[in-house]
């Protein structure tokens, strides 16, 4: 299949590389997906290349409309270069579970997965603050107005920087093993381990002021205790 | 400091390219802390460029020895230039928690995340049997010796990588927030909401055949009950 040949089973890849190659049953291009995999992250990989070569770097993220915001020091040598309107490859995985299959070849694994192309392009001065304050309320809804917001000199030394989705695909698995007809009545379990990324019990920082503990600690607590 | 410094508070980073420069007490060059992180890993995420541009592509891993592994079909672009010696950055990381703080500045993330850079080499034909039982094993031990082996046509469309962990970094963060002396009096809970990658109940694929369960799926489902 020739690369300029972006069709796919699910719709149309937005570019030549966000085309799903690998199992392409599996690639989607609706925003919809997209969008649901990455409002489910609290970080990605971010892969980029300078003059030592390619690197592989894990950082916070999150989503307003149809762009996704990283952010850090100005220090970061990732930082600065994606500023300079380096070109990246961000992606972004759950892993859902292990597929267990009958024979050896047939295992795999669960997961959604989003890869986004692109450059970024640097938040201004005057809107970093509500950048920011977006990124706090995507980790623990309405925390931004609680917290000491940060002053000139912290939100001058971050930069916060957004990637346009313009160029994104998806890929999921999920279901049990595609075994081959004749290794079905094999006597070996199959199936799925299933795997979450799951909250566990709130550790608080010493005594908290006051007695209430906000919604989200309290909400988090309880999906801890399931 | 230097490109060409390599020390560092926890030790000595293997080369520049390893030396972990944000934050670098969270960067970590002994082999007991990488072997940890990889080992509690079923994938990576693999970044190498082509003419395209920089990819960074989420795949399954396993560690024996001195060497991290991966696999797939014959026909994957990142496995035939990976097997052509591209020079790649591997990176593995684990979320175990948001960090929330007193001031929106201070939030943060606690992880432990492995880097590797350099490249892979080809896992030779009459090594890939094993290699790949060692895959099954890491998923589910003892599994290797239940499932039906891969026929000859199967390996031979395999692909079995291994990169060498010579040159390879951690960086692990862990505790409470870091908060400013003037902030820790604010009328605001702060601490850590943890996360952990959790195993949920096995879904078999269909009536198993006989009636044990193997250990691996046992033991996930007390997990899961937890």
């Amino acid at each position: 299949m020739s690369d300029i040949d972006t069709a796919s089973v699910n719709g149309k890849a937005p570019s030549p590389r966000t085309r799903v190659r690998r199992i392409a049953e599996r690639g989607h291009y609706d925003r919809d997906k997209l969008y649901a995999i990455l409002d489910a992250a609290y970080l990605c990989h971010v892969a980029f290349a300078d003059e030592h070569g390619v690197h592989c770097i894990p950082t916070a993220c999150w989503r307003e409309g149809d762009h996704l915001y990283i952010h850090g020091s100005n220090g970061s040598r990732m930082l600065r270069l994606a500023a300079e309107g380096a070109q990246v490859c961000v992606t972004i995985t759950h892993l859902d579970g292990l597929v267990l299959a009958r024979s050896a070849f047939h295992h795999s694994m669960n997961y959604r997965s989003a890869m986004i192309y692109g450059a970024f392009e640097v938040v201004a001065a005057d809107r970093k603050a509500a950048a920011l304050d977006a990124f706090l309320d995507h980790i623990a809804r309405g925390r931004a107005h609680e917290v000491r917001a940060g002053d000139r000199n912290e939100l001058a030394a971050t930069t916060v920087l957004r990637l346009p989705l313009d160029e994104a695909a998806a890929k999921i698995r999920t279901g049990g093993p595609k075994d081959d007809e004749a290794d079905l009545g094999r006597a070996v379990w199959a199936g799925v381990l299933p795997l979450a990324l799951t909250p566990l019990a709130p550790e608080p920082d010493g005594t908290p002021p006051g007695d209430a503990a906000p919604d989200y600690v309290t909400a988090w607590a309880r999906r801890a205790g399931r």
